[in-house]
């Protein structure tokens, strides 16, 4: 028969595709207008104009080109123009040849992934996490360690990642800013876990790469900088997507870039490059290669997003709600009223409020709130907050 | 360090992309005009018209739907009309909740191996066969068996296919039309082989799955048809890209069918869902899904390929090569005027005739000539064919 473990992966759905698919049939029912639903980390604003321009633009060119295959690791120029981009902002020495173009986050995490895994290897993350690093480490033969953040900043425990670090740590996977907290790690942070990678590379005598996931990059309120880690720790792997900053997750388009400075840097992409391959990786999606080409640079219009985040932060703090104040990505991670998110969750259904457990993210008794929708949706789901809130106060 | 397994298929460029780089270099010294390029696969026609037309309609509405998520398997709207497009043509049987869109063929291939390989599993194809098939089987942890043609018309030998059936073969995978010997697999072909598989299901107890890789199904000449296994075989699973048909290789867009008939078809698809989310493809490039809604059915004008099809199987044959006549793809698979099919490739360079060995494709002594070229190209290089079969009459 198939095997039984794939079928358990594609029955057990993420918890958040689980939500999803229950918000669209209750809004069937209901009509949508009439459904919070805060599950899916969609971007709600469109893409920048120059996109849709760009994509109107190619079509009127020569379609055999537009819609041919490029090289397997990307278009040479495509990935000369993100190098070059990458350069001008942060000075870190790339070159095309450590670019490699994905379908999107999930697919350069699995590539990176499956590129450095050997028999017996660990990695380690953060909770909170995207659930799926556990499904893609054992996917490519390896396990997930999980240190557990201090609280209440949500910022890394550096004591206790020391203390997960083992001789058969491969990687270490970051997220920031991170889904599903929106904490963005200060270069404090960044500083402490490199100097922690750092001693461990010297004491085992093998690279431990530093993975760095960060598809919210740009998403970032005020004046908050996120760390390059590139130039903090030689053997980082930056995996990339367009899908937050461009507001194009359905499009499957982002990168991995290899940092110049990691140990033997041409052996690391070319496990890249053979990993993409055997996952079936052939090209990423050549139409959306062209429109970064262009695009490379601009950035949706997240005030929306801000102002979310603020409004929502502000009134649920003030309805007792507790949560560490987010300064990127578009969630609000929140401690759930009763010590069983899944239950609270269920009860917030009530509300028509879709919101997601933290226990899959690592961290149970907690929520995330995706507040990329609309103002108008926030404004209009307070009062289910508030009626949420008073069922426990009661 | 990283797999050195994964660098090594990053590193091991594949013979057609070593021609390709030689095509490059040569080129710039001599002019793309004196290169007789045959070795790619890239379709040399433009897509339909109405490919380009809705994606530029499509960029004047939604933005966010547009290039939003759609579920994980495919936005249902896209599923349903391919389910109904197939029933249409072949009276299936299929629903939506059966289709599972993807980034192409290389992905259907690589979600439905890992799907359903378990400890010991093997699979087993024809040759000629695409390389990459060995690339996908031992990722997923299993092997692969290779069937040899019979001889001369390349179709599948069933005695010999008979013969590596074993207690451990968990699938099946067959590639008509041929990649590289433009062969149509013929009916009686397909109803042999399925006779096979249905006794050795019954012999070890267990389905063995027919993987049905078909990008090249509407690229056939004259009144040819390509049987629809699923309609000859239960426990068939459809591979399929549209990258061919609608001339969209670069665009990393097809789906997986899974027959309603297969035993428990719903675990089969619980399975290829679950092998997807592990393989890091998430939603299949949404853009083009919708464009697949609206131009399911078209066909790039073929018309060329039959035209040098023709033209070249016509000369060649009247200069003393061997080959089958094909019937479909944009292939012609050729005997080498001598043993070592790579030296008569090294030789064929005198005259600037680019031509793949067979040896990659499992079937030493033949070379592949893809003829999706202008048909100005192959009138050209005829002499240049001449020049070589003249060497070896000497």
């Amino acid at each position: 028969m198939v095997s039984q473990i794939m079928a358990g992966h594609g029955k057990k759905r993420s918890v958040i595709r689980e939500i999803f698919e229950y918000s669209k049939a209750r809004s069937a029912q209901i009509g949508a207008e009439n459904v919070f639903d805060f599950s899916l980390g969609n971007p709600s604003v469109p893409a920048p104009a120059c996109v849709n321009e760009t994509i109107r633009a190619l079509t009127n060119g020569d379609s055999v080109l537009l819609h041919g295959y490029t090289s397997a690791q990307g278009d040479a120029a495509v990935r000369e123009k993100i190098s070059d981009y990458l350069n001008s902002l942060h000075g870190c020495g790339l070159n095309k040849d450590l670019i490699y173009m994905t379908c999107g986050a999930a697919a350069s995490l699995t590539i990176t992934i499956k590129a450095l895994t050997c028999d017996g290897d660990e990695f380690i993350t953060f909770a909170p996490f995207f659930p799926e690093y556990r499904v893609f480490t054992q996917s490519a033969g390896a396990t997930l360690k999980v240190s557990m953040p201090r609280k209440p900043d949500f910022q890394p425990d550096i004591a206790d990642f020391e203390s997960l670090i083992s001789e058969n740590t491969k990687g270490v996977i970051i997220n920031s800013p991170n889904n599903p907290s929106g904490v963005v790690y200060s270069e404090e942070s960044i500083k402490a876990l490199c100097a922690v990678l750092d001693k461990k590379q010297r004491e085992y005598g093998h690279p431990i790469y530093l993975i760095t996931d960060e598809p919210y990059r740009e998403l970032v309120y005020g004046s908050v900088k996120v760390p390059f880690v590139m130039n903090y720790y030689n053997n980082t792997i930056v995996c990339y997507s367009f899908s937050k900053a461009l507001s194009l997750p359905g499009e499957r388009i982002g990168y991995i870039a290899v940092s110049p400075n990691a140990q033997e840097s041409g052996d690391v992409y070319a496990a890249v490059c053979g990993a993409g391959r055997c996952l079936g990786y052939v090209c990423a999606p050549s139409m959306m290669q062209y429109v970064i080409k262009e695009c490379i640079g601009a950035v949706s219009d997240i005030s929306v997003y801000e102002k979310n985040r603020n409004l929502l932060y502000d009134n649920l703090t003030e309805m007792g709600y507790e949560c560490v104040r987010p300064d990127g990505a578009f969630y609000l991670f929140v401690k759930a009223l009763e010590d069983d998110a899944y239950a609270f969750c269920e009860k917030a259904k009530q509300f028509e409020l879709l919101l997601v457990p933290g226990d899959d993210f690592g961290t149970p008794g907690y929520i995330r709130i995706a507040y990329c929708v609309s103002t108008e949706r926030i404004e209009k789901s307070l009062p289910a907050f508030k009626a949420l809130a008073d069922l426990y106060k009661k």
